[in-house]
């Protein structure tokens, strides 16, 4: 039996998420959170998310279906209308302005979902991998906001709970990122980053760029397959 | 057409929701948001919302289902191996403790669907009908809550969009929600505020009590049914 603090963890089924849950099993006893938006990989997110709980024999997970996502829109995510962007492998991300992928307030959702399970099991912890600065460009992934996320938790909670959030992989650099991973023996390879595809990853959207950089720069082979094997 | 700004207005159904757009039309062009969580009265309060959607002939309204919160519990609205307390007509309600009623952090999910939605109709506010002192003592029902929230929009939101979180009838007390919505025209005949029944209200239940006080206070009568028409 377990004598370690409880966490809920959010797990997209991406590499950051995966580290982080990997960082946050060393302290805590580990209850895994997966939300589906209607965006374009879900069903492929979905797998990684469960792949990563058998991986870990996480019995403790709960995934949701935020299905309102699509019905307001707004990103080239959850409206199948605006296309994903992509850009030649290699290139550096432009992070002076919001990405099309962007979706609006999208991490409040995961963190409320998150904090109200949390508040239910008795988990004393809330961990999200969010990335702020080696990262798209997302205003819901600066430290700031994450530091306000945990007021209003304060504030909107039971007097008695007491919940932290923490963004344990905020101020890594994607490279630190996959290095850790490794270090930590994370199953890298159940992960899935890319925006466009479920079958192979695509390569050229902004999240399999960021991905495919982490692991040129940290000089590791990312286990996972792509449409085309780019070079780099 | 209407030269106003626009505002998304977090509609349940209720009373105070009610009065709430009747107060925002008079600055804004509204746009109605519902939000059904596996409530017990759920599809009642959304008959309520459509009727109040209708009485003001708003065409832009939006209402979501999130079904995590019955996977989630931990609440007599959501889980119903949970009884709702009743009490006897007429008696105060305790605000010294959290009631069972309360539905863990679940106004931080409102909030998160109206800013999304907000954000993508370029709707510069968001009003929510919390009420604080008069109310059930729920925590996210309070100014504090609401100031920390208008933070995290600032925070969480692309640079340039601007969305104030408007609370009307926070420092109300409920009599006087009931007066202004009656000097406003507004529809309570159309509102529904009962916790457990759908076809004529317990008028035993936290939020019935809290209603029936309210309109006796304000010497006016319920135009709703009751399964028993309290004394009083």
């Amino acid at each position: 039996m377990s004598r370690q603090p409880k966490a809920v963890i959010l797990v997209s089924g991406g590499m950051d998420s995966c580290v982080t849950a990997a960082m946050a099993r060393q302290t805590h006893e580990i209850a895994l959170l997966h939300a589906s938006y209607g965006q374009r990989t879900e069903r492929r997110e979905r797998r990684a998310f469960d792949e990563i709980a058998d991986f870990y024999s996480v019995s403790e997970r709960l995934a949701v279906q935020l299905d309102h996502f699509v019905k307001i829109g707004g990103s080239a995510l959850t409206d199948m209308r605006i296309a994903v962007p992509e850009g030649e492998a290699g290139t550096p991300i432009s992070c002076n302005e919001i990405p099309s992928t962007y979706v609006p307030f999208r991490n409040a959702h995961f963190l409320a979902v998150a904090v109200s399970w949390a508040e239910v099991i008795g988990a004393s912890a809330v961990f999200i991998g969010a990335v702020a600065e080696d990262s798209s460009g997302y205003p819901d992934c600066r430290p700031e906001y994450y530091r306000v996320f945990q007021q209003l938790v304060r504030e909107g909670t039971r007097p008695e709970t007491r919940i932290e959030i923490v963004t344990p992989v905020i101020a890594m650099r994607k490279r630190e990122i996959v290095q850790r991973g490794v270090e930590l023996g994370a199953p890298l390879d159940r992960t899935w980053s890319c925006y466009q595809f479920e079958d192979e990853a695509c390569g050229a959207c902004d999240s399999c760029r960021l991905r495919l950089s982490a692991f040129a720069d940290a000089g590791i082979t990312d286990p996972i397959a792509y449409r085309a094997r780019v070079e780099r």
